[in-house]
C-alpha cells in the first residue's frame, strides 16, 4: 500500500508529468523575466558569469559570424568610474555588470569567388545576433534566480562614447547593450503584454 | 523501510533536486535551441501559435513601448504567394510562419512637459525589443518540441519590400524577421558556441 501511493507520487515525477514541467519550464521563465534594478550587493561567482556568458553565446547569429564581444565589469572601482554619471545605487549594487558589443564587420570572401581573399565587410546583422543573445542573458539569469535589465546603450553616442572610451573597446566592435545581474532586493514582479490586437492572421 | 526508500526518492523529486531542474532546463532550451529549417507539414494549432505569440511578447521593451506586431501565416495560399521566389519546401512545410514586425515610432509627450501633446516620434529601440522578443519566440518553439528559424529581413530592402506589398504592412512598421515553425523533418542539434577569447574583464 506504501509502495503502491510512493510508485502513484513517483509517476508524478517521472513520466508525463515529468516532460510537461520540463517544456513548461522554459515558458515559465520567459514569462516570469522582469526588469531587476536593484541588488542586494551580493557578487555572482566565476561559475555563474560563465554559465550566463554560456547562454548569451548560445543565441543565433547570421552566417554563424558570432558578432558578439562581453566586457565584465567585477571591480568595484571599474563600476564606480564607468558608471560615475549615473544616479543611484543599481550598478555599485550589482553582482556584476554585463557589456553586451557587437564586432560590426565580418570577415568573408566575396559571394561565388572561392578563391578571392577574405575581405572584412559590414555584417549588417550584428545588432540582430546582440538582441538574441542579450535577451539569452536575461532569461538565464532568471532561470539562476537572479534579477537583471536590458540598459539600451547603442545607438545613443553618448552612451558608446562613454564605453568606448573607459573600457578600451577598439573601432570595429559597437557597446550594444548594459546588462547589471544581481541578486534581487526587491519583489519585481513580471508585467501583463500579452495583447491580441498586436497579431494579424495571414494579412494585416 | 518501503516509506523511508520512498520519500527518500520522493525528496530527490521535490526538494533540491527540483529546484535544480527548473533552473536547468530553461538554461537547457537556451543551449539546445537550434536553426531548423525542415518541418513534417502538421500545422500548428490555436493553441501553439498563441503560446508562442504570448512568449514573444513578454520581452523587455524600451520605455515599455512594446513595438512588436506579428503578422501569423497559417494559409497554404498565402504562404505560397509571399514566398514565391524562395527555393525549397521550408516555408511550405512549416506549421505557420511568424512575419515578427516593429513599430518604428512610439506616441509620447515631449520630455518634461507634462501637458502637452503627445507625439509621435521616432522609437530608436524598435528594433532591441523586437530582437528580444524574436528569440523569446524561438526559445518557446524549442520548450514545446517545435523547430524554427530566424531568417533575416530588416535592413534588406527587397525582402523588406515584398513582405510590405504582399502583407498590407502599414508604413510606420517594418517587418523585421520571418520565423517559420513547424514539428521539425530532421535531426539538427545545436552548435557549440562557446569561445572564452569573446570575453574580457573589466577592461578590453
Amino acid at each position: 500500500m506504501l509502495l503502491a501511493s510512493a510508485m502513484i507520487l513517483l509517476t508524478g515525477c517521472g513520466g508525463q508529468k515529468a516532460d510537461a514541467q520540463t517544456k513548461g519550464d522554459a515558458i515559465t521563465t520567459i514569462m516570469n523575466r522582469k526588469s531587476v534594478r536593484s541588488y542586494t550587493g551580493e557578487k555572482l561567482s566565476q561559475e555563474q558569469i560563465e554559465t550566463l556568458l554560456k547562454a548569451a553565446m548560445a543565441a543565433p547569429t547570421g552566417m554563424n559570424a558570432q558578432p558578439w564581444r562581453f566586457v565584465v565589469l567585477t571591480d568595484p572601482a571599474v563600476i564606480a568610474d564607468v558608471f560615475a554619471n549615473e544616479r543611484g545605487d543599481m550598478y555599485k549594487q550589482a553582482g556584476a555588470v554585463f557589456i553586451v558589443c557587437g564586432q560590426t564587420t565580418v570577415t568573408q570572401r566575396p559571394r561565388g569567388q572561392e578563391n578571392a581573399e577574405p575581405q572584412e565587410v559590414p555584417n549588417q546583422f550584428w545588432y540582430e545576433d546582440c538582441g538574441a543573445s542579450t535577451e539569452n542573458l536575461l532569461l538565464a539569469a532568471e532561470a539562476m534566480g537572479l534579477g537583471a535589465v536590458w540598459i539600451g546603450c547603442y545607438p545613443i553616442q553618448a552612451k558608446i562614447d562613454n564605453l568606448v572610451s573607459k573600457l578600451g573597446i577598439p573601432e570595429n566592435v559597437m557597446p550594444y547593450a548594459i546588462v547589471p545581474v544581481g541578486y534581487p532586493a526587491g519583489n519585481d514582479q513580471p508585467k501583463d503584454k500579452w495583447k491580441p490586437e498586436n497579431v494579424h492572421y495571414n494579412k494585416w
